[in-house]
């Protein structure tokens, strides 16, 4: 069997954590089965060579600070072949470019172009544990080049897909997908199973697991994933096409957002097109839009309000702002102080009562709900932020807790 | 003009230092020159990194080893670009491999086999700065391998090779070459200019401003080099083939080594062949032996002496000790408490009264001469540590102080 296994920084933060990773891989081995391990760099090596630049280059080029991140999961794939040796296993390590990941130029977010794994099946061969450096590659000018945020999690699938891998195991600091973030719902349960989708719904809703893309990748090639911890030895929760639960549950999870402001643009003239010239002009400006609600007021004129990400709400607010004039309203309010709780389920899709029954929880504990969107899979509701955690235990109370 | 500039590791130690370095670069190309620049990894950064690699493995393989410490170079390299960049400067940094650095495959000492200029040249037709990392390569299966100590000077002299540079320039913590150490010899001089030879005496003498390896590179290939200090704005010192002081001055340098042991075999078998065994036993042992002596004792038998670096001499008196039996001897002593002064000069070739000059001064210090050792452009004598800074005294007043 072949397995690929990512450890992310946190596990392989020190001698000790290295030691700890090395055991796991090492039992893996002993059972026999090809070993591809992807890490990430240790603990808060990336932040610290971040910091490095900053002293010398408020605005770092992407193409060199590729270069400089690279070296970090670079030492990560050396010390673990070294503490493995020492155990007396054969292992090598292999910098993205020598694993043959070769990536488009876009530094800091370059995609994965294809995987050349002919280096990969020699070690493999050799019966070597395979240790690759994650998050990075080359682009076809042999330049380094990072994947960005998760790119780790990104290099496990890609391989995994490439190798065609009888599993992708992800390790991490937590043991697995909840159906509540199990810090604030005591009650939350580890999930055995989730499907692509579920977990892209509540990737985005701020349990980040697992990063999107590497989802998205997982997916489209079915490379079946587990989260597990590195720390805890118990099964994790498998992400996958289809899953058991699907029928038997109406919900899978719960999430919270708090990474999300609503951006209100008074009195904008009752035109045709105007909520497209102000999307046009935050899609111009980089801005994500999560949600529109457009409500008709009096004389003429609409309040038209947005949800985005609140790190992004100065930035959006400005843009619009820079055109009042030419696009006419009265002015841009932003309001960070709210959330977004977001319900995931497959199980939607073939019971329309899930939403009901959501909103119906809200309105017992006299929650306010500002906004909604839904997709197939997902509700999400924009409520006040003291009000989350009241709101999320309610609705994991109704779906999990009494049956 | 093309400019080979190498700057070692206390040169870029820091965010200050870095910005330092940068400014000499800077000023360079402002006139106009192609430039080429090799870097050390920054002040500590390899020993750290040992010391990661040694908490996990106590006899660490080369080839993960030079995984691991190819990323100090390489950080270097990033920052170095970053630096230059925020300078408005266009620069591109290359590692090892993508500078076209092939060696052979012997992990921690490796070879330069060729350099391939295809990338240096395109980089350099655009006007970069081009920022190579020292003290790596890649072998012919595509690995990392580092070139083992003084690394990067080799690196900049196989670039000015291979590019055949104008200039090659080794910045480094001291002004250049000196007549003695500065420290300890307050009237010494900085010398204009030193042959290749006198300079690979003086390096194997302890005065290590340059690795050997370099110049012997720098010779074979007629790379003129120049050491100069990156924090003091003065001419350095010019290493040629030929140089004009080579027939006015007597003697280049006097340096001193106390990185020396002397190993006496007591009673040894006066059997034809005996040193012979000896050194066999040492050199398999992979200890180097720099002088010899053999006093004719009493009773058919010998006692033999060696020099040998102090810090191999636990090593070397174990593996003869092995041998007693086989070889036949009584002990092995071994006497820490010497000093080698060496005294280097081409002029030494024409001119025979050199070494009577140097004997004298050292009677006249009542000095005694334990061994000695010459070449054509060198006298080695060992003496007693004690006496070792008043001798190379002695011999500078001589040669240089008095006129």
């Amino acid at each position: 069997m072949l397995i690929v296994q990512k450890f992310g920084g946190s596990s392989v933060a020190d001698a000790g954590r290295v030691r700890n990773v090395a055991g796991i891989i090492a039992e893996n081995y002993s059972f026999g089965h090809d070993m591809v391990v992807v890490l990430s760099a240790q603990g808060d090596t990336t932040d610290e060579l971040l910091e490095k630049a900053a002293e010398l280059n408020a605005a770092p080029s992407r193409r060199e600070l590729d270069m400089l991140l690279a070296t970090g999961e670079q030492q990560s794939i050396a010390l673990m072949a070294l503490c493995l040796e020492s155990m007396g296993l054969p292992a090598v390590s292999l910098t993205g470019w020598q694993a043959g990941i070769r990536t488009n130029a876009d530094h800091g977010a370059a995609r994965i172009r294809r995987v050349d794994t002919e280096r990969l099946r020699r070690e493999l061969d050799k019966k070597r544990i395979v240790l690759v450096a994650g998050f990075q590659g080359v682009d076809r000018f042999d330049d380094y080049t990072t994947l960005g945020r998760g790119g780790s999690d990104t290099t496990a699938v890609a391989l995994a897909a490439a190798l065609h891998a009888d599993r992708c195991q992800i390790f991490t600091d937590v043991q697995g997908v909840y159906t509540a973030d199990p810090r604030k719902v005591p009650g939350a349960r580890k999930l055995e199973e989730i499907t692509y989708d579920e977990m892209l719904e509540l990737a985005s809703m701020g349990a980040q697991v697992l990063m999107n893309r590497s989802v998205q990748m997982a997916k489209r090639y079915g490379v079946e994933l587990e989260v597990l911890s590195s720390l805890v030895r118990a099964p994790g929760t498998k992400v996958k096409e289809v899953t058991r639960t699907m029928e038997e549950m109406k919900i899978t999870g719960i999430a919270k957002d708090e990474n999300v402001a609503r951006l209100t643009v008074a009195k904008a003239a009752d035109r045709p097109g105007i909520a497209f010239r102000l999307l046009h002009e935050l899609a111009r400006a980089g801005v994500d839009v999560d949600m529109i609600i457009q409500a008709s007021g009096r004389d003429d004129a609409n309040d038209i309000s947005f949800v985005v990400a609140r790190d992004q709400a100065g930035r959006a607010a400005d843009a619009l702002t820079a055109q009042k004039a030419a696009i006419g309203f009265d002015h841009v309010s932003v309001d960070t102080d709210i959330a977004k709780i977001s319900v995931v389920g497959a199980g939607m899709m073939s019971s329309s009562s899930i939403a009901a029954e959501v909103f119906e929880a809200f309105h017992d504990e006299h929650i306010n709900i500002q906004m909604i969107n839904t997709s197939e899979i997902k509700i999400s509701c924009v409520i006040d932020a003291a009000s989350a955690d009241r709101a999320v235990k309610a609705i994991h109370r109704r779906f999990f807790e009494t049956a």
